[in-house]
């Protein structure tokens, strides 16, 4: 059944595959200090910046709660979307790993910005309430929309005048650069961020993840909080030439271009014929379907309902999703959609 | 650099990749709802009981933590020797990530016996004490120690008997299997065990574990406890592939046995020229050198010192070691033993 | 300076420092085996029912704390209203000590209805989201609202429906039941409840709060989880006996009734003068006022503002509030208000 | 019947009872910005140095937790004596409520010396390791024996060359500093110590311990942690009006004295006709007694059998165990122990 449900249903990129199949030869030392993941840290100084390291890690959860421990202190929280996947999707790792509280803003389209943040600023100084610490923003968000980089540098200049320090969760990075037609440095060092989360197996990789640091002075706590958070890998190599390959020559671009093109592709496709909900700026597709159409397409395409109530559903697209698959699915939405 | 320095230096199993290559093909559903994680439940039945639920998982580490949070109410600790795993090389992940007390034993090789858990079995009631709920053991031990099938038996007995769980670190379970001559249900199952470490890695997957659930009341809790612990790989397919050849025909025998028959090799090579400080029941040799003599080996083999005030040494066999590995090596310790 | 700025501000009743005199004789069992604990536990069995146990710990954010410990597994979270204390002022208690995640939901009057729980009532079973586990209610609110028993019974009805527990933060339960007529255990055990924080600090008490679970089988874990919660006495008759001189004769309805009528005649001498914003149903009275008569008021009288953006305050009556504190307090507002 | 079982098991002073009672007038500013407070605070100062900040907890337990809390990092654990009431008596609260891992040492007496520290230092920078942040030391010990201002000194010069902290518990430091004839700021800032647990409740108090932090970059972190911790009481002013009665003149120093006083007398008595197992150098005293004589002696005393496997009894004195109470269970020692 084709498969319009998550990036993650995708397979891996045949270059992470090779490039796991490389680094298969011979003894090397454990837990990092190997070859190949000396390589990707040159990677992540060309792409993120010459003071930026990188931690590799297994999955995006993980990348998103060791970050933010070493970003804060234990009474300090985190000023997210109340849509963010660190509040909505981690099944309480952030508090139940870390006893980090997520501060919360309902947000229109799932984007912070420095007057939702500011709601949150208060009380500060009160020992009673959990001080924000951290804004913390999706790029590109759950919901398929985008942060200009003008945007992202207004939220780190205003988390760095108040003290606290700006954390990107970049399960998505790739196709919000991509799409933004900028670097992956422009989108996080350029503007501002301490912390970033970026993404490796939603683009197309195996199951490899990378915490960068781009604020030096937390650097020293990351080894430590790596491996007491269950997340240094023995066999550290296989994970690093994942990510390796990624940031060699441009496979993040082109393999996060084309899940884009075919979310665009999608969207064109059925506009006019369903309510698209939110603009389709990465890899996704929102849209409103009555549940008899969304129940009738689901005997053929495998996608999720995002809002039970309102019929609001998700449709992802992946670095293969094929021209093919897309007109296809188009054709059976439009179908389902005039019935 | 040759490397008798852990099992986790080895690369991975050939047949490793190419269940991960095979199991590329087209969309899957993600986080275990796919056909390669269902051919793995049935592996996991195969070989534990019909019973058993595997919930794979990416380190060691994890696989323990997990495991052990299914296992407990937040007033209970595990009773483990003081050398185990759990206490020494975990960074903390038991106390930090899931608030376990570890109720430690010293023990003189590695191995728990029912008469060393009697001593942290006082107090009982009292809610000022952290009570024993787990005993934990690890098959085979740090020491390169074995526990028999009827030593595992009486301990498994001894802690249900105290309302307890018996817990397996198995991260070397392959091994232990495989030395003992038996299978690896008899060894957990068989043995009344009720959660199992079971280690992918160390015996030549890429990044794999297994948490094997033989107590049937603690299945419910795993799939939240796992992704709450950061441990869901979205793509399971490729951690499931790994565990599901290893599990077919006798993968995970032969590597463990070849592994274990190199540890022998060497203990047989160097014995009478070093003092060997525990049995060589597995793939691990621990022996005494002079400072002098370790750094000279040092210069060419790799392997760690593993008690700087006794000059005890560790060398690890894997499961790719090469016979005339081991005897250059052996040749080698017999020279600067001797000089 | 009079003081309208807590509850908490006022002295304690002169019965409870007798009846810490009268516990100062002579050597006792410490930690709760001692002859004052026990006729408190009488007094629990009478006012909450003959089931009901009672776990007396500092103050309430640990009574919130530890009682929610026992109720939830690591997965589950707490559904309350945004307003709540637990969310608001427990200094992030919930989430770095116990793990805990608090699905909040807005409400207008801070109160929740099923309704509002309802929303929280997605994904059940899917392991990537926290599960609702408890619902928890204040009573009386924060804003000074009271729920009705059939508004509270309502709430259990559908939580137990639903496999989950209904807690309630009863920090002035005293000043509830007062207000509604009715006893401590009609408005606890009589509704459902199945875990109570009974506070009696804020009624009058020096520092003593009381964790009532009603639901038996949370018992068992309950002297485990205060000692681990470092809320276990070691002289436990002081703080026993001045929950138990609260629960003798009718001084927890005495002291609650007079606060809350003060508070009554201070909303009726200010009516038409300022906004109330919240029916005074308790001991609070919540209005607005300009930013110039806050200010000049703060002069002379001791309150909070409740919310910068609005100009909400908060104004307290407490046991020890005299008529005419209220009457001078009420007269200073007409006059500012008025200018 | 006449207890030795505990110094909990003692009322409290009768001036701890008249300084709540003097505090219990009018209204005041809950939370710490009392008059009463601020009083404490500048006892703090003449008693601990003018650099030190002392926060009032509930609890001993607390006292600790939050100290360490203070104190360390994530990853970095708590070197203490295996017998430190850390490690045995807090119920897990230092793994369950602050992920500490503690970093055990056998001693012969209750203490720790920089020898038995340094077993602990190895690893120093391994990510796989709890890297010991602080050096915990009980004064006086479990044991009821005492370091020497000295072998203070020395801990702390230890611990401040290798970049950790001396936290000092002192749940017993009046008893300790009573005994070696010192000022409790001698026997704390004066020997580097950077936080102390410093007990009132065992002295004579009703329920209140006070962290006294005197490295003045942690002071910041704790307002926040109390509050986080459960430890912050609304009323404060009556945990500090205890807190401040105990540091007027010398209140302190006499319960503590005459408590150490009766211990020597007891031990005195009872030389030759029981085996004495610890030094007795502050309140308590350890003995060895058949279990028949153990048996016996309780029917009409109340006391604590310490190690059941040897025997051994503790018997606790308190600032109220009156002569005549020493001198009756003396003579029963001796008559059991003869029979």
């Amino acid at each position: 059944m084709r498969d319009f449900a998550s990036d993650n249903s995708a397979p891996a990129l045949p270059e992470a595959l090779e490039a796991i199949a490389a680094a298969n030869t011979g003894h090397v030392v454990s837990y990092g200090a190997d070859p190949v993941t000396a390589r990707l840290a040159e990677r992540v100084r060309e792409h993120f910046g010459a003071g930026a390291v990188g931690f590799p890690v297994f999955n995006g959860t993980a990348a998103n709660v060791v970050g933010l421990r070493a970003m804060l202190r234990p009474w300090q929280g985190v000023v997210c979307a109340e849509s963010a996947h660190l509040n909505v999707d981690e099944g309480g790792a952030p508090e139940a790993m870390a006893g980090i509280k997520l501060l919360t803003v309902p947000t229109p389209d799932g984007k912070l910005a420095t007057e939702l943040v500011e709601r949150r600023m208060t009380r500060i100084g009160d020992e009673h309430v959990v001080q924000p610490g951290v804004v913390s923003i999706t790029q590109s968000t759950e919901l398929g929309t985008l942060y200009t980089v003008e945007e992202m540098a207004a939220l780190a200049d205003y988390a760095h005048a108040r003290g606290m320090l700006l954390h990107v969760d970049g399960s998505r990075l790739a196709n919000a650069a991509a799409a933004l037609g900028v670097g992956l440095g422009e989108l996080t060092a350029g503007v501002g961020a301490d912390v970033v989360s970026f993404g490796g197996t939603k683009v197309g990789l195996l199951a490899a993840e990378l915490v960068v640091i781009l604020d030096p002075s937390l650097s020293d706590a990351m080894p430590y909080l790596r491996k007491q958070s269950m997340q240094l890998a023995s066999k550290m190599r296989f994970v690093s030439a994942q990510l390796e390959v990624l940031l060699t020559g441009d496979l993040w671009r082109r393999a996060a271009s084309h899940a884009n093109a075919m979310a665009r592709r999608l969207a064109d496709a059925v506009a006019g014929h369903v309510t698209i909900t939110h603009a389709v700026e990465a890899n996704s597709v929102f849209a409103i379907l009555s549940p008899e159409a969304t129940a009738e397409l689901q005997q053929e395409f495998h996608f999720y309902v995002w809002d039970e109530h309102t019929g609001e559903v998700r449709w992802m697209c992946a670095w293969d999703t094929a021209e093919a698959d897309v007109d296809a699915f188009a054709a059976a939405i439009v179908r389902v959609a005039s019935s």
